[in-house]
């Protein structure tokens, strides 16, 4: 009964997440999550939460969690907004900032072009080179949106890259989405007090272990979060809800846990990428906590079919340019062992 | 610096949520939260929630909570929806549903007509009777949105009077906004098999203590469901924070107390009537669990000063035709003692 419907809602194709299949005793290196559980400190911000508050609305202004970023930054809260996971504040960045004739990457989180057509934005794909990195010199729109490290390729940009752009769309704004940055790419936050069209926008799903909360932020100068906030207001009232700010709070102050955790995702990274690369993949250089590979003799969609008979669930982009590829999440040491094991098995087969 | 901003930025006027002070020994009978706490069973769920979890994504199907919902409604997870708190749905609803030519009453949850700028939907509004009752005759539009009971004037309407409404806008989807149903209307959930255009929305804030948690809900034939999910999978890749859904899945499972704290409001709610009444105030007759009054000899904005001065909040909306009433919501018995102490100080001075 499509009479019912708006527009919009006839028209418009939803993103698709990667599965979170029910079964247990999976190996689950699909999604990107951090192997590791939150900090101590974090899950007693959970336990020590008083339960009796959840009856009263979060502060609208964004409260606690606002200001704990802010302080980990070193910054204001003026230049802070705090959102339910980063889609949910890059959502509200394309309603805030861009009116239409945007660019990103050809291939890149495929979020992107999903909200463009969700706000009726307009926007240019800009062809990623043979090796998939970003030719920065021609990143040239009404808005751009990049992510760094980009995904699913996992290739890292330096801050002077991030400089280029932002000099050469002085006028637009440019979105930098680091959800991955703190698995290898410096993050652009300090360029926000020189740059007043830079918006920064960071998730504790990946580096805080916390995927399963939904959190995520914004750093930019006032006139940007203001809007941001203005956006927000009119479409939700209240800010991340109190239970979940506390958490987060608590886990974006414990830096020294979840860097610790970072330097052992990449141990285990640079580890698999070497043995795979020894079995004949192609590994793309990867600042994130997942590789991206490519076998020159197997079939990406063939290996991840065995992986997943062998309850190991990887992910696969059926998109242009990198249909051949698989997008693997770094586990723990024994998971990735347990990778190398069943792609050895299948290799051989 | 407002080049940064897109049109709808620069254009939008955000809704403004109620004050949320930060001083303690409050009274604080301005946002119509629930005085009592969540129920133990409530609590239970929190502290017996395994933090470690929340490295994982929450299934992105809705997972516990819509499932939960079903249950208790007696119907299927096709059936429901669920959001951020039921301005995430309502908001969804507007996008998924309306492309303009909508209608609401002139007095009613502030909220409606800021979704329709920001979605560019355009409305009429119809003006409430002089006793703020609603002609149901008149409402007939491209899309309805209806309080029930209403807010701020907490007039209730009968399932009679929303199938009148229903019937005559076969072509177009109502939606019924249950936030306060529980405190005086009938649900009209039980017509949602009847009526392929009926969306009712609901929120735990105020029935289940749980405003701080963000939960809210929405229960509709299929086609309408699966239009809510693809504007939500457009927008935020999540459903609900893990934590948030594990939280309120116990509490609408747990209906015996939440009923039980509801009738101990309607009975705290018809004594401060009657007291309010016995004061001169014209209290309008509530079905939820607020009373919104106005005294002809004073000034709503003078009583307002007065009780803040004593550290009580109430609401105050300057608007058309409503800017001498007052909407206070229903606290324990001796928040509401104290408010009417204050109230008669302040009429006897």
């Amino acid at each position: 009964m499509p009479k019912y419907l708006s527009r919009k809602a006839k028209s418009i194709t939803p993103y698709t997440a990667g599965a979170q299949p029910k079964a247990k005793n999976i190996i689950k290196l699909n999604t990107n999550e951090n192997p590791y559980p939150p900090s101590p400190a974090t899950l007693e911000a959970l336990s020590g939460f008083d339960g009796a508050a959840l009856r009263l609305y979060p502060r609208p202004d964004g409260g606690e969690l606002r200001a704990t970023i802010a302080r980990t930054y070193n910054t204001d809260i003026s230049n802070v907004f705090c959102g339910n996971g980063s889609d949910e504040v890059l959502a509200f960045a394309y309603d805030a900032f861009f009116d239409g004739d945007i660019m990103f990457p050809d291939i890149t989180y495929s979020f992107y072009p999903v909200w463009a057509d969700l706000f009726d934005i307009s926007y240019k794909l800009l062809p990623l080179r043979d090796d998939f990195t970003i030719p920065i010199e021609q990143l040239k729109a009404n808005g751009i949106v990049l992510s760094n490290p980009n995904a699913p390729t996992g290739i890292a940009i330096g801050l002077s890259e991030i400089e280029t752009v932002l000099k050469s769309n002085k006028d637009y704004v440019v979105i930098v989405d680091e959800a991955y940055a703190a698995f290898g790419a410096d993050s652009a936050a300090p360029l926000v007090a020189s740059y007043p069209n830079l918006l920064v926008v960071n998730t504790l799903s990946k580096s805080h272990c916390l995927a399963g909360l939904r959190v995520g932020y914004a750093l930019g100068q006032p006139h940007l979060i203001d809007a941001l906030m203005s956006i927000k207001d009119s479409f939700n009232s209240y800010p991340l809800d109190s239970l979940a700010q506390k958490i987060a709070s608590a886990a974006i102050s414990d830096s020294q846990y979840y860097e610790s955790i970072a330097k052992k995702i990449i141990a285990t990274r640079e580890r698999a990428a070497e043995k795979l690369s020894s079995f004949g993949f192609n590994v793309l250089p990867s600042g994130a906590n997942f590789v991206f590979v490519s076998h020159s003799a197997f079939a990406a969609k063939d290996i991840k079919a065995y992986l997943e008979s062998q309850g190991i669930y990887v992910r696969h982009f059926d998109l242009p340019r990198i249909s051949n590829y698989l997008r693997i999440s770094i586990g723990t040491d024994e998971q990735m062992d347990a990778l190398i094991k069943t792609v050895d098995e299948f290799l051989s087969k």
